[in-house]
């Protein structure tokens, strides 16, 4: 019975997803990893924040599915074998996602957070009627994800465009791609949703001139890597007046330190890396299913390019 | 040259809803209302809470439109002439709707109310993964309205059912009809969406019996008519703890006194009859074309029925 190990950074999630996984491939032996343990001779590994030793012990490994969408840190690892490493593609996240974005979108676009306040002082008064035509929102990053949420906020009525590396076609998106049409992007923007990768193209993107060139009164919504955001730069950009809000679901450090300037400031809002999490039965059935066309000479989806990072 | 005469209960209104009809169907002449004049002899009506003199006085009219999805009002003045009443069918409401009522539901299902307190507090802390299951939506009044909210909400992945007073299917909803499934609809139910019109059968239908055969814990969100709710009723659920909130956007008198107890309730969000607003642009499309077509001696859409009472 072919072996697959599964290795978290933490054992209690490791213990979590051993069960899980058992339960999804009874035909596979799943065990759970073990510091110190001898190698298992496993031919697939399950990883979410691996521990790198895994990858010292386990030398038979013929593929890697990471628990998550994002590979960066993955990636980051000096010792990663070279064998074929995906990814989670959906797993329920881009619901989750689309949800988190239109949460934030509304309490501004549809006066949420105004009737709130009114509603303290027992105000009655109907803003004007929403505009969708002033909240244009602009997606960076078209994978699975970006594409999902920028379709579901064009659905509802907000003039979206999209932006990625190279050219993409999505029904009722406006879509730019390359570095030759990222500032028209950017002019034409006023709710940013950052979806991208990290890579080392990426990294630092969200800085002075990217916030310079959004329409005036715009809106940040981070929801892929802290290290997409220099920080400095878009609290200076906030202070100024410039940007009027920042939703940060992930930071450059994580927790994000109590003492940092984002937890008390008045235009940004904080959650804890939670604008999409893992559902257990979505990746539990795209990772079985992964491994078992694998098994089968087959390649499953959400294949990493080591050359693009993603 | 045929006449539209428009009236709308304040005369700014009244001019605003010429300016833009006269714009949209400029084979005509469309004229405002005002109180005292003669008769234009105008063939439609389009009207908005219209004073019901307008209808002593204009005795050529051959079709109503009204500004509004719901007729209830409209319908309640005695001296209404026996003609076609046209009500709007979506006019940009539907994704106001499903925009205001994924807000609500996402502030409790995935705590992002919660992630707002923790950020006063500096305090980071990943709640459970969002649970979807936990959180069965059920939606009354299954109108175009209801329709698009129940299909929106159950593609973000929540189990959703409706009910109306007779059959209907629709992908991805459970239906129920009429009163003998009432009851299992409610027993099911955790969040109850109403987007019910008002009639004689449905007043009061948010009542202590209603309240009380919903799942524990259970969210009220009325973005019908005020009418539907009994208030006492509402506020003992809220007080027992047997309804952890209610989201209202209408009431039986609006504006909302400003000694209401919904106002400082801590389990009421109130906000003023807002939920989703007729669109300029949307509203002069359906109703030229609707106007059009009935010249042309067709039917449109949204024709009212005296019998349901939409």
């Amino acid at each position: 019975m072919s072996r697959i190990i599964v290795a978290a950074a933490k054992p209690e999630a490791t213990r979590h997803w051993q069960a899980i996984m058992q339960a999804a491939l009874p035909e596979f032996e799943v065990v759970g990893w073990e510091p110190g343990a001898p190698a298992t001779g496993a031919r697939y590994a399950i990883v979410w924040a691996p521990p790198k030793e895994v990858f010292e012990v386990e030398k038979n490994l013929e593929a890697i599915f990471n628990l998550g969408a994002g590979v960066d840190a993955l990636l980051a690892l000096p010792n990663l074998p070279d064998i074929p490493l995906f990814r989670l593609q959906d797993a329920g996240m881009s619901s989750q996602m689309t949800e988190y974005v239109t949460y934030h979108l509304a309490s501004l676009s549809r006066g949420f957070a105004t009737y709130a306040e009114h509603q303290r002082q027992a105000h009655w008064q109907q803003l004007p009627p929403p505009s969708y035509r002033n909240w244009p929102v602009g997606v960076m990053g078209l994978g699975l994800l970006g594409r999902h949420v920028a379709q579901a906020v064009a659905a509802l009525g907000y003039p979206v465009a999209g932006w990625a590396r190279s050219p993409r076609q999505l029904d009722g998106v406006e879509a730019f791609h390359g570095a030759a049409q990222f500032k028209r992007f950017l002019n034409r923007t006023r709710v940013l949703v950052n979806l991208l990768p990290l890579t080392e193209d990426t990294r630092g993107i969200i800085n002075h001139e990217l916030l310079a060139s959004l329409m005036p009164d715009s809106v940040i919504i981070n929801i892929a890597r802290g290290g997409h955001v220099v920080d400095e730069d878009l609290l200076k950009a906030l202070n100024a007046g410039r940007i009027q809000l920042a939703v940060l679901d992930v930071f450059n450090q994580e927790p994000l330190p109590a003492e940092h300037p984002y937890w008390s400031h008045p235009k940004v809002r904080v959650t804890p890396h939670v604008a999409a999490v893992t559902l257990d039965d979505h990746a539990a059935e795209q990772i079985s299913q992964g491994i078992r066309s694998l098994a089968q000479g087959q390649t499953p989806g959400g294949l990493v390019s080591r050359d693009t990072g993603y």
